[in-house]
């Protein structure tokens, strides 16, 4: 099997990305199970690895990527590939990234209809099994470190108290909305830095798991909600959405830090704090929102910006873990690899991807000229 | 008494401060003492204070400055005031402020000349009657902790050991150089952030210091070294330095963040790091140069300037505390007001500054048209 990594950090595609679908260790082990690995030249530069690197590990650096579309058999991606590359591969070959397919209707009926088997990373279910593929909750992770440590750096303060004879700075105040996987490790740091953190999600199952890493649990009674199959929490109905934008205005207006990250599977996620929240808070203070680049939790947030809006920083950087390439390329790396690795048959040299396969049921999305994906399918229509 | 703070941020100075020499708490406590303070408008705001801040707390915000330096008792400054400031003071007011006088000779003789008396925070005495006093410590315990953060977000991976599903992340080495008052609380930030650190100083002294705070002491045997009775190391001999070198070397090497702190009592820092020592460090490590303004610890670095040499990102950004000026400023302001009410007679309504004072034979450099300090007298003779 010949998989093929493009260098996407020039750019071409939606963003400069300083990632790659591929890490040393990840080329050692595909190389140790007969893989061949072809590498266009520079694509892990960003990440620390040099072509020298990548070579060492076994991999063959190609200087014109175009030249070996056709005898490829993976094409394994971080972001979604451009047209003008996925139309040179072969039909029937795999293509494996980002995809983005919610938002990416066109794109995906492209890759459908070129006959192309495309796995989107975001789809991967959050099963056990399926854990160690999980490349949207291994990002997340590092988002969360990220989102805390970029807070920091704009904050004119300290997180941890400090007993000086000069006086005593006091902890600084870190309010966290959300405590899915960013959420969770955005609390583990700022805990580290020595912060006083609140935390707020609306599954109140997560207050335990908030505590035990010593924060604070906000409760705010909302009535009924709950989570989905997957572990995301369910979209709220407008009252509930005012009783919680009510209660949380407090602990707005009494962090130094918020950092927002709430974010809905597939749909835009939902606007938690707004230009009169945010004139409430203390000049100087920090807001992170995680989810600028889907539409925002925070009204004015700018994806890929740093912006005042009523003497409060707000923070909207949009590809956390990029902040991190070199771990966040070894996680991606090694999630890919993993998924590859599950289904390769080594007697046969290829994947084999069977259509029943709890996983590739949840984030294969196309394959044999069709979108597969029921629940794609059915956003597809709803949006119509 | 009539003291005045002018706004440093508009950078006529040698650089754009965003710290200010008093705090909403310390313009209070002046007040209280019965102490006239007049601010130049917009003097607090980067540091977090508006005007209505102080006016609040009984400051007056005065527009003109110019107007009211001859009927001004105490200038109170961060960086030292210039030459056409300071000469429209009427002889015997005070100076307070950050002289830098070791490289200042000419603005210290034009300070005595013009008989003012002058207090140099940087010369004020590490005893500890004059802790609540030393802006020194103060502001280089911000400093370790700035250069801890700032380290981290230029390095390409996470500090913490993360252990998910995709792999293990290690805990990124850090090698910090130095352990005073910045170093100690440079090692304390990073391992708060979980890293693993390890520690250098010539005095062996702080070796319980350091590894009390989690990190690991690197010994070397440098024959006789010691400190100062001000708690400053001891310059080295050229052979000492060449043991040093070469014995941190390999613990540079092994690192992915270094940070020197190395710093002498008003003599040039030693180059610790030369350029050929960077070049054995991994592609993506991060060296921070504390001294990179009074000359460097290593070479290449600049002042004010992240700058790449040899794959290395070097950061010399300079006036650490300004990252934190909210802090910084409440710090500093507390640390002049604590010298102003040492010495405060309430009857009198003026400072009383005997010269047979500990804490003022240090840090009174001018006085009645003299330089009264004699290390500083000494040290201009040598310079001829």
């Amino acid at each position: 099997m010949k998989v093929l990594v493009l260098n996407e950090g020039s750019g071409q595609q939606n963003h400069a990305e300083k990632r790659c679908a591929v890490s040393q260790d990840s080329v050692k082990r595909m190389v140790k199970r007969g893989i061949t690995v072809r590498i266009e030249q520079g694509a892990g530069i960003l990440a620390g690895y040099s072509d020298k690197i990548f070579t060492e590990a076994g991999a063959q650096i190609v200087e014109t990527p175009g030249l070996v579309l056709a005898d490829t058999d993976a094409l394994l991606c971080v972001n979604r590939p451009a047209p003008e590359v996925f139309l040179k591969l072969k039909p029937r070959s795999l293509v494996v990234g980002y995809i983005d397919p919610f938002f990416q209707k066109a794109l995906v009926e492209e890759l459908a209809k070129h006959q192309l088997t495309t796995i989107s990373m975001e789809m991967i279910p959050r099963s056990s099994r399926a854990q160690k593929m999980d490349a949207l909750s291994s990002q997340a992770s590092l988002a969360g470190y990220v989102m805390v440590m970029l807070a920091a750096t704009h904050f004119p303060g300290i997180l941890p108290m400090m007993m000086t004879p000069s006086g005593t700075i006091k902890p600084a105040k870190v309010f966290i909305i959300g405590a899915g996987v960013a959420g969770l490790q955005a609390i583990a740091t700022a805990r580290r830095l020595g912060a006083s953190v609140l935390a707020y999600d609306t599954r109140a199952v997560v207050a335990e798991q908030v505590e035990s890493l010593g924060a604070r649990f906000l409760k705010i009674d909302l009535g009924e909600t709950g989570q989905t199959k997957d572990g995301y929490a369910q979209a709220l109905s407008d009252t509930q959405k005012q009783q919680q934008q009510a209660a949380q205005q407090d602990a707005i207006a009494d962090a130094d830090i918020v950092i927002t990250t709430a974010q809905l599977f597939g749909r835009k996620p939902p606007v938690l704090i707004s230009k009169d929240t945010l004139a409430l808070m203390r000049t100087g203070s920090v807001v992170v929102d995680m989810a600028a680049l889907s539409g925002g939790n925070v009204e004015g947030s700018e994806p890929g910006k740093v912006v005042q809006i009523n003497g409060v920083t707000v923070i909207g950087t949009g590809h956390w873990s990029q902040a991190v390439a070199r771990d966040a390329t070894d996680m991606y790396a090694s999630n890919l690899f993993n998924l590859i690795d599950e289904f390769y048959d080594e007697q046969g040299q290829k994947v084999l991807l069977p259509s029943d396969d709890e996983i590739l049921k949840a984030s294969m999305i196309t394959k044999d000229g069709a979108i597969t994906d029921q629940m794609l399918v059915n956003a597809y229509q709803e949006a119509q």
